[in-house]
Protein backbone atom coordinates (compact mmCIF):
# COMPACT_ATOMS: atom_id res chain seq x y z
CA UNK A 1 0.00 0.00 0.00
CA UNK A 2 1.45 3.18 -1.32
CA UNK A 3 2.18 5.85 1.61
CA UNK A 4 -0.47 8.63 1.90
CA UNK A 5 0.84 12.26 2.03
CA UNK A 6 -2.91 13.70 2.26
CA UNK A 7 -5.99 13.01 3.70
CA UNK A 8 -9.78 14.90 2.68
CA UNK A 9 -12.73 14.70 5.42
CA UNK A 10 -16.08 14.79 4.67
CA UNK A 11 -17.59 17.04 7.73
CA UNK A 12 -22.03 16.61 8.44
CA UNK A 13 -22.02 13.34 10.10
CA UNK A 14 -18.27 12.29 9.73
CA UNK A 15 -16.94 14.99 11.75
CA UNK A 16 -19.78 16.87 13.37
CA UNK A 17 -23.31 15.56 14.87
CA UNK A 18 -25.43 17.07 12.77
CA UNK A 19 -28.57 15.08 14.10
CA UNK A 20 -28.48 16.49 17.62
CA UNK A 21 -27.50 19.43 17.08
CA UNK A 22 -29.91 20.60 14.75
CA UNK A 23 -33.35 18.93 17.00
CA UNK A 24 -31.12 21.19 19.84
CA UNK A 25 -31.58 24.17 17.18
CA UNK A 26 -34.96 23.51 16.31
CA UNK A 27 -36.28 23.23 20.04
CA UNK A 28 -34.15 26.68 20.86
CA UNK A 29 -36.54 28.33 18.32
CA UNK A 30 -39.59 27.88 20.99
CA UNK A 31 -41.53 26.71 17.99
CA UNK A 32 -43.84 23.91 18.29
CA UNK A 33 -42.79 20.44 16.17
CA UNK A 34 -41.47 17.39 16.17
CA UNK A 35 -38.03 17.86 15.61
CA UNK A 36 -36.43 14.99 15.49
CA UNK A 37 -38.76 14.11 12.54
CA UNK A 38 -38.63 17.33 11.03
CA UNK A 39 -34.51 16.83 11.17
CA UNK A 40 -34.36 14.12 9.39
CA UNK A 41 -36.50 14.38 6.92
CA UNK A 42 -35.02 18.10 6.29
CA UNK A 43 -32.08 15.69 6.01
CA UNK A 44 -33.13 13.10 3.98
CA UNK A 45 -34.07 15.89 1.02
CA UNK A 46 -30.01 16.72 1.18
CA UNK A 47 -28.66 14.44 -1.36
CA UNK A 48 -31.89 14.84 -3.54
CA UNK A 49 -31.34 18.25 -3.55
CA UNK A 50 -27.59 18.23 -4.44
CA UNK A 51 -27.97 16.30 -6.82
CA UNK A 52 -30.94 18.78 -8.79
CA UNK A 53 -28.38 21.64 -7.51
CA UNK A 54 -25.30 20.08 -9.77
CA UNK A 55 -27.49 20.24 -12.89
CA UNK A 56 -28.50 24.19 -12.21
CA UNK A 57 -26.45 26.50 -14.39
CA UNK A 58 -26.03 28.54 -11.51
CA UNK A 59 -23.97 27.34 -8.21
CA UNK A 60 -26.15 28.01 -5.42
CA UNK A 61 -24.22 27.85 -2.18
CA UNK A 62 -25.80 25.27 0.21
CA UNK A 63 -27.72 28.14 2.56
CA UNK A 64 -29.69 28.68 -0.12
CA UNK A 65 -30.46 25.36 -1.36
CA UNK A 66 -31.54 24.18 2.69
CA UNK A 67 -33.44 26.87 2.75
CA UNK A 68 -35.98 25.48 -0.22
CA UNK A 69 -35.76 21.86 1.42
CA UNK A 70 -36.57 23.11 4.45
CA UNK A 71 -39.27 25.48 3.65
CA UNK A 72 -40.87 21.98 1.69
CA UNK A 73 -39.76 19.97 4.74
CA UNK A 74 -41.55 22.51 7.33
CA UNK A 75 -44.90 22.42 4.53
CA UNK A 76 -45.09 18.48 5.30
CA UNK A 77 -44.67 18.66 9.24
CA UNK A 78 -47.39 21.60 9.13
CA UNK A 79 -45.01 23.12 11.24
CA UNK A 80 -44.75 26.86 10.98
CA UNK A 81 -41.78 29.12 11.49
CA UNK A 82 -40.95 33.03 11.38
CA UNK A 83 -38.38 34.06 9.19
CA UNK A 84 -36.05 34.34 12.40
CA UNK A 85 -36.59 31.06 13.55
CA UNK A 86 -35.89 29.47 9.70
CA UNK A 87 -32.78 30.83 9.69
CA UNK A 88 -31.90 29.94 12.89
CA UNK A 89 -32.54 26.39 11.49
CA UNK A 90 -30.21 27.25 8.61
CA UNK A 91 -27.23 28.72 10.51
CA UNK A 92 -27.34 25.93 12.38
CA UNK A 93 -25.60 23.99 10.28
CA UNK A 94 -22.67 26.31 11.27
CA UNK A 95 -22.54 25.31 15.22
CA UNK A 96 -23.18 21.36 14.59
CA UNK A 97 -20.79 19.71 17.58
CA UNK A 98 -17.95 17.59 16.86
CA UNK A 99 -18.14 13.76 17.73
CA UNK A 100 -16.25 13.31 21.06
CA UNK A 101 -13.12 12.07 18.74
CA UNK A 102 -12.41 14.38 16.82
CA UNK A 103 -10.88 17.13 17.96
CA UNK A 104 -8.43 14.91 19.03
CA UNK A 105 -8.43 12.62 16.38
CA UNK A 106 -7.69 15.28 13.52
CA UNK A 107 -5.09 16.81 15.64
CA UNK A 108 -3.21 13.35 15.54
CA UNK A 109 -3.93 12.82 12.29
CA UNK A 110 -2.85 16.24 11.33
CA UNK A 111 0.78 15.59 12.86
CA UNK A 112 1.37 12.82 10.37
CA UNK A 113 -0.30 14.29 7.27
CA UNK A 114 -2.11 17.07 4.93
CA UNK A 115 -5.68 17.32 6.45
CA UNK A 116 -8.45 18.87 4.26
CA UNK A 117 -11.86 19.21 4.46
CA UNK A 118 -13.88 18.54 1.80
CA UNK A 119 -17.63 19.07 1.47
CA UNK A 120 -20.68 20.57 0.45
CA UNK A 121 -20.95 23.29 2.67
CA UNK A 122 -19.64 26.46 1.56
CA UNK A 123 -16.49 27.77 2.72
CA UNK A 124 -18.00 30.45 4.73
CA UNK A 125 -19.85 28.46 6.64
CA UNK A 126 -17.34 25.78 6.80
CA UNK A 127 -14.82 28.34 8.73
CA UNK A 128 -17.49 29.35 10.96
CA UNK A 129 -18.32 25.84 11.77
CA UNK A 130 -14.74 24.89 12.24
CA UNK A 131 -14.07 27.74 14.49
CA UNK A 132 -17.26 26.96 16.26
CA UNK A 133 -16.20 23.28 17.53
CA UNK A 134 -12.52 24.24 17.64
CA UNK A 135 -11.51 22.00 14.54
CA UNK A 136 -8.20 22.34 12.80
CA UNK A 137 -7.46 21.68 9.57
CA UNK A 138 -3.98 22.80 7.25
CA UNK A 139 -6.89 23.79 4.93
CA UNK A 140 -10.33 24.43 4.47
CA UNK A 141 -11.59 23.40 1.03
CA UNK A 142 -15.13 22.99 -0.27
CA UNK A 143 -17.09 21.49 -3.72
CA UNK A 144 -18.08 25.29 -3.80
CA UNK A 145 -14.19 25.67 -5.38
CA UNK A 146 -15.59 23.61 -8.22
CA UNK A 147 -19.20 25.21 -8.11
CA UNK A 148 -20.67 21.92 -7.94
CA UNK A 149 -21.95 19.08 -4.95
CA UNK A 150 -20.37 15.93 -3.92
CA UNK A 151 -20.30 13.16 -5.63
CA UNK A 152 -19.31 15.48 -8.86
CA UNK A 153 -15.79 13.53 -9.58
CA UNK A 154 -14.85 17.41 -10.13
CA UNK A 155 -14.89 18.30 -6.48
CA UNK A 156 -12.59 15.59 -5.71
CA UNK A 157 -10.24 16.35 -8.68
CA UNK A 158 -10.21 20.04 -7.73
CA UNK A 159 -9.62 19.38 -4.54
CA UNK A 160 -6.43 17.63 -5.17
CA UNK A 161 -5.28 20.48 -7.34
CA UNK A 162 -5.33 22.92 -5.38
CA UNK A 163 -2.84 21.08 -2.82
CA UNK A 164 -0.99 19.51 -5.63
CA UNK A 165 -1.54 15.77 -4.58
CA UNK A 166 -1.81 13.02 -6.71
CA UNK A 167 -4.77 10.64 -6.29
CA UNK A 168 -2.63 7.94 -5.20
CA UNK A 169 -1.29 9.79 -2.41
CA UNK A 170 -4.46 11.19 -0.59
CA UNK A 171 -7.49 8.91 1.32
CA UNK A 172 -10.75 10.30 1.68
CA UNK A 173 -12.15 9.50 5.13
CA UNK A 174 -15.81 9.31 5.35
CA UNK A 175 -18.87 7.80 7.57
CA UNK A 176 -20.71 7.89 3.88
CA UNK A 177 -20.53 4.46 1.31
CA UNK A 178 -21.25 7.15 -1.89
CA UNK A 179 -18.59 9.55 -0.64
CA UNK A 180 -16.00 6.73 -0.94
CA UNK A 181 -17.17 5.23 -3.72
CA UNK A 182 -16.67 7.85 -5.54
CA UNK A 183 -13.44 9.40 -4.32
CA UNK A 184 -12.10 5.34 -4.74
CA UNK A 185 -13.42 5.73 -8.71
CA UNK A 186 -10.61 8.58 -9.02
CA UNK A 187 -7.50 6.12 -6.69
CA UNK A 188 -8.13 8.11 -3.65
CA UNK A 189 -7.76 5.69 -0.80
CA UNK A 190 -11.32 5.20 0.86
CA UNK A 191 -11.39 5.40 4.82
CA UNK A 192 -14.79 4.68 6.71
CA UNK A 193 -15.58 5.49 9.89
CA UNK A 194 -18.32 3.94 11.77
CA UNK A 195 -21.23 7.36 13.24
CA UNK A 196 -23.31 4.69 14.15
CA UNK A 197 -25.28 7.70 15.78
CA UNK A 198 -25.45 9.80 12.62
CA UNK A 199 -29.19 9.04 12.39
CA UNK A 200 -30.00 8.97 16.20
CA UNK A 201 -30.13 5.96 18.26
CA UNK A 202 -32.82 4.34 16.58
CA UNK A 203 -31.91 5.09 13.31
CA UNK A 204 -30.02 2.81 10.18
CA UNK A 205 -26.52 2.94 10.80
CA UNK A 206 -24.26 2.80 7.35
CA UNK A 207 -22.35 0.07 6.05
CA UNK A 208 -19.00 0.46 5.06
CA UNK A 209 -18.70 0.32 1.34
CA UNK A 210 -17.15 -3.64 -0.35
CA UNK A 211 -13.91 -1.36 -2.00
CA UNK A 212 -10.72 -2.64 -2.49
CA UNK A 213 -7.68 -0.93 -0.04
CA UNK A 214 -10.88 0.08 2.59
CA UNK A 215 -9.73 0.74 5.92
CA UNK A 216 -12.55 0.90 8.67
CA UNK A 217 -12.11 2.77 11.99
CA UNK A 218 -14.72 3.35 14.65
CA UNK A 219 -13.58 6.71 15.37
CA UNK A 220 -11.07 9.46 14.17
CA UNK A 221 -9.23 8.35 17.38
CA UNK A 222 -8.80 5.14 16.16
CA UNK A 223 -7.91 5.99 12.61
CA UNK A 224 -4.98 7.66 14.05
CA UNK A 225 -4.13 4.38 16.23
CA UNK A 226 -4.42 2.45 13.31
CA UNK A 227 -2.23 4.77 11.06
CA UNK A 228 0.23 5.07 13.68
CA UNK A 229 -0.58 9.08 14.47
CA UNK B 1 -15.13 53.24 13.74
CA UNK B 2 -17.20 50.29 12.46
CA UNK B 3 -16.33 46.78 14.42
CA UNK B 4 -14.35 44.22 11.88
CA UNK B 5 -15.29 40.60 11.66
CA UNK B 6 -13.07 39.34 9.65
CA UNK B 7 -8.89 40.02 9.14
CA UNK B 8 -7.33 38.81 5.94
CA UNK B 9 -3.76 38.37 6.42
CA UNK B 10 -0.88 39.24 3.84
CA UNK B 11 1.73 36.02 4.64
CA UNK B 12 5.78 36.60 2.99
CA UNK B 13 6.68 39.54 4.68
CA UNK B 14 4.00 40.20 7.08
CA UNK B 15 3.41 37.02 8.89
CA UNK B 16 6.99 34.71 7.88
CA UNK B 17 10.57 36.23 7.57
CA UNK B 18 11.34 35.20 3.77
CA UNK B 19 14.71 37.12 3.57
CA UNK B 20 16.26 35.07 6.35
CA UNK B 21 14.82 31.98 5.44
CA UNK B 22 16.00 31.97 2.17
CA UNK B 23 19.62 32.48 2.71
CA UNK B 24 18.99 30.09 4.68
CA UNK B 25 18.32 27.74 2.33
CA UNK B 26 20.27 29.42 -0.39
CA UNK B 27 23.53 28.55 1.79
CA UNK B 28 21.97 24.89 2.39
CA UNK B 29 22.55 23.88 -1.25
CA UNK B 30 26.50 24.08 -0.53
CA UNK B 31 26.09 26.08 -4.14
CA UNK B 32 28.87 29.13 -4.31
CA UNK B 33 26.90 32.54 -4.04
CA UNK B 34 26.26 35.94 -2.90
CA UNK B 35 23.18 34.67 -1.36
CA UNK B 36 21.64 37.87 0.91
CA UNK B 37 22.24 39.63 -2.56
CA UNK B 38 20.83 37.06 -4.68
CA UNK B 39 17.50 36.41 -2.43
CA UNK B 40 17.25 40.55 -2.47
CA UNK B 41 17.48 40.47 -6.34
CA UNK B 42 15.14 36.98 -6.37
CA UNK B 43 12.52 39.40 -3.97
CA UNK B 44 12.72 42.43 -5.89
CA UNK B 45 11.66 40.30 -8.95
CA UNK B 46 8.89 39.11 -7.45
CA UNK B 47 6.32 42.09 -7.97
CA UNK B 48 7.27 42.92 -11.66
CA UNK B 49 7.02 39.38 -12.55
CA UNK B 50 3.31 39.33 -10.70
CA UNK B 51 2.24 42.03 -12.64
CA UNK B 52 3.37 40.64 -15.80
CA UNK B 53 1.45 37.47 -14.71
CA UNK B 54 -1.42 39.02 -13.83
CA UNK B 55 -1.78 40.14 -18.03
CA UNK B 56 -1.02 36.42 -18.69
CA UNK B 57 -4.01 34.58 -20.64
CA UNK B 58 -3.27 31.39 -18.39
CA UNK B 59 -3.13 31.85 -14.89
CA UNK B 60 0.69 30.22 -13.21
CA UNK B 61 1.30 29.57 -9.38
CA UNK B 62 3.90 30.94 -7.54
CA UNK B 63 6.24 28.27 -7.89
CA UNK B 64 6.28 28.46 -12.07
CA UNK B 65 6.75 32.30 -11.88
CA UNK B 66 9.17 32.44 -9.43
CA UNK B 67 11.57 29.69 -11.02
CA UNK B 68 11.85 32.07 -13.91
CA UNK B 69 12.71 35.01 -11.98
CA UNK B 70 15.43 32.50 -10.08
CA UNK B 71 16.72 31.65 -13.57
CA UNK B 72 17.31 35.36 -14.84
CA UNK B 73 18.66 36.24 -11.38
CA UNK B 74 21.23 33.20 -10.93
CA UNK B 75 22.08 34.41 -14.10
CA UNK B 76 23.04 37.85 -13.34
CA UNK B 77 24.96 36.73 -10.42
CA UNK B 78 26.78 34.41 -12.59
CA UNK B 79 25.86 31.77 -10.08
CA UNK B 80 24.88 27.99 -11.40
CA UNK B 81 22.84 25.87 -9.41
CA UNK B 82 21.35 21.84 -10.01
CA UNK B 83 18.06 21.41 -11.22
CA UNK B 84 17.75 19.93 -7.34
CA UNK B 85 19.52 22.94 -5.66
CA UNK B 86 17.33 25.47 -7.39
CA UNK B 87 14.06 23.40 -6.47
CA UNK B 88 15.21 23.47 -3.20
CA UNK B 89 14.96 26.93 -3.18
CA UNK B 90 11.77 27.02 -5.04
CA UNK B 91 10.21 25.20 -2.20
CA UNK B 92 12.21 27.11 0.27
CA UNK B 93 9.08 29.30 0.33
CA UNK B 94 6.91 26.31 1.94
CA UNK B 95 9.58 26.85 4.93
CA UNK B 96 10.03 30.34 5.75
CA UNK B 97 10.27 31.01 9.76
CA UNK B 98 7.33 33.16 11.44
CA UNK B 99 8.12 36.14 12.85
CA UNK B 100 8.59 35.98 16.70
CA UNK B 101 4.89 37.31 17.45
CA UNK B 102 3.71 35.89 14.51
CA UNK B 103 2.37 32.08 16.12
CA UNK B 104 1.10 34.23 19.21
CA UNK B 105 -0.21 37.25 17.81
CA UNK B 106 -2.44 35.29 15.50
CA UNK B 107 -3.90 32.80 18.09
CA UNK B 108 -4.53 35.92 20.19
CA UNK B 109 -6.70 37.51 17.00
CA UNK B 110 -8.29 34.25 16.21
CA UNK B 111 -9.79 34.45 19.41
CA UNK B 112 -12.31 37.90 18.67
CA UNK B 113 -11.91 37.69 14.80
CA UNK B 114 -12.50 35.35 11.69
CA UNK B 115 -8.77 34.98 10.23
CA UNK B 116 -7.80 33.93 6.80
CA UNK B 117 -4.58 34.44 4.84
CA UNK B 118 -5.10 36.53 1.70
CA UNK B 119 -1.12 35.83 -0.37
CA UNK B 120 0.01 35.55 -3.65
CA UNK B 121 1.15 32.17 -2.64
CA UNK B 122 -1.19 29.22 -3.79
CA UNK B 123 -3.27 27.56 -2.03
CA UNK B 124 -0.46 24.21 -1.91
CA UNK B 125 2.48 26.54 -1.05
CA UNK B 126 0.08 28.31 2.08
CA UNK B 127 -0.83 24.60 3.62
CA UNK B 128 2.83 23.50 3.51
CA UNK B 129 4.18 27.06 5.01
CA UNK B 130 1.60 27.34 7.70
CA UNK B 131 2.03 23.26 8.43
CA UNK B 132 5.76 24.01 8.89
CA UNK B 133 5.91 27.54 10.96
CA UNK B 134 2.50 25.93 13.20
CA UNK B 135 0.32 28.51 11.91
CA UNK B 136 -3.34 28.56 12.59
CA UNK B 137 -5.87 30.70 10.46
CA UNK B 138 -9.67 29.83 10.36
CA UNK B 139 -9.70 29.59 6.33
CA UNK B 140 -6.02 29.62 3.69
CA UNK B 141 -7.67 32.04 1.22
CA UNK B 142 -5.06 32.73 -2.17
CA UNK B 143 -4.86 34.78 -4.89
CA UNK B 144 -5.12 31.68 -7.00
CA UNK B 145 -9.10 31.27 -6.14
CA UNK B 146 -9.51 34.38 -8.11
CA UNK B 147 -6.82 32.88 -10.25
CA UNK B 148 -5.03 36.48 -10.77
CA UNK B 149 -2.56 38.21 -8.18
CA UNK B 150 -2.89 41.16 -5.55
CA UNK B 151 -3.05 44.18 -5.56
CA UNK B 152 -6.12 43.18 -8.28
CA UNK B 153 -9.35 43.94 -6.74
CA UNK B 154 -10.76 40.81 -7.58
CA UNK B 155 -8.29 38.64 -5.33
CA UNK B 156 -9.68 40.75 -2.33
CA UNK B 157 -13.04 40.63 -3.52
CA UNK B 158 -13.18 36.73 -3.86
CA UNK B 159 -11.93 36.59 -0.27
CA UNK B 160 -15.09 38.55 0.93
CA UNK B 161 -17.57 36.89 -1.09
CA UNK B 162 -15.95 33.02 -0.06
CA UNK B 163 -16.21 34.22 3.36
CA UNK B 164 -19.63 36.40 3.08
CA UNK B 165 -18.14 39.50 4.21
CA UNK B 166 -18.89 43.13 3.63
CA UNK B 167 -15.27 45.04 2.83
CA UNK B 168 -16.38 47.32 5.57
CA UNK B 169 -16.37 44.71 8.19
CA UNK B 170 -12.87 43.20 7.35
CA UNK B 171 -9.57 44.13 7.87
CA UNK B 172 -6.64 43.68 5.71
CA UNK B 173 -3.21 43.19 7.83
CA UNK B 174 0.13 43.60 5.84
CA UNK B 175 3.45 45.40 6.14
CA UNK B 176 3.08 46.55 2.25
CA UNK B 177 1.51 49.80 1.81
CA UNK B 178 0.54 48.96 -1.61
CA UNK B 179 -1.21 45.62 -0.46
CA UNK B 180 -2.63 47.99 2.23
CA UNK B 181 -4.29 50.60 -0.62
CA UNK B 182 -5.58 48.07 -2.67
CA UNK B 183 -7.49 46.90 -0.26
CA UNK B 184 -8.84 50.44 1.66
CA UNK B 185 -10.03 51.58 -1.81
CA UNK B 186 -12.28 48.92 -1.43
CA UNK B 187 -13.43 49.26 1.76
CA UNK B 188 -11.16 47.01 3.58
CA UNK B 189 -9.65 49.00 7.01
CA UNK B 190 -6.16 48.50 6.11
CA UNK B 191 -3.94 47.70 9.25
CA UNK B 192 0.05 48.21 8.18
CA UNK B 193 2.56 46.04 10.83
CA UNK B 194 5.91 47.49 11.08
CA UNK B 195 8.32 44.78 9.59
CA UNK B 196 11.28 46.54 9.71
CA UNK B 197 14.02 43.61 9.21
CA UNK B 198 12.07 42.56 6.18
CA UNK B 199 14.80 43.69 4.37
CA UNK B 200 17.76 42.58 6.40
CA UNK B 201 19.32 45.26 8.85
CA UNK B 202 20.31 47.38 6.38
CA UNK B 203 17.50 46.86 4.65
CA UNK B 204 14.90 49.70 3.82
CA UNK B 205 11.62 50.33 6.19
CA UNK B 206 8.70 50.52 4.34
CA UNK B 207 6.77 53.21 5.76
CA UNK B 208 3.08 53.16 6.49
CA UNK B 209 0.61 54.15 3.36
CA UNK B 210 -1.75 57.89 4.36
CA UNK B 211 -4.71 56.07 4.12
CA UNK B 212 -7.66 57.16 5.97
CA UNK B 213 -8.62 55.09 8.89
CA UNK B 214 -5.21 53.37 9.07
CA UNK B 215 -4.15 51.38 12.16
CA UNK B 216 -0.17 50.51 12.80
CA UNK B 217 0.95 48.22 15.20
CA UNK B 218 4.70 46.69 15.59
CA UNK B 219 4.26 43.17 15.82
CA UNK B 220 1.11 40.92 15.47
CA UNK B 221 0.78 40.67 19.17
CA UNK B 222 0.79 44.79 19.61
CA UNK B 223 -2.19 44.38 17.00
CA UNK B 224 -4.03 42.03 19.02
CA UNK B 225 -3.26 44.15 22.29
CA UNK B 226 -4.65 47.57 20.50
CA UNK B 227 -7.79 45.78 19.27
CA UNK B 228 -8.56 44.51 22.82
CA UNK B 229 -7.55 40.27 22.26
Amino acid sequence: MKPMRLLLFDVFGTVVDWRSSLIGTGEATGAEGDWPAIVDDWRRAYQPALAKAREDSTWRDLDAVQRDTLDDCLERHATSLTGEQREALVRGWRRLRPWPDSRDGLERLRSRYLTATLSNGHVALLADLLKFGDLRFDAVLSAQLAASYKPDPAVYLTALDLLECDPGDAGMVAAHAGDLRAAAALGLRPLFIRRPLEWGPDGPAEQPPDLDGLLVAGTLTALADTLGC
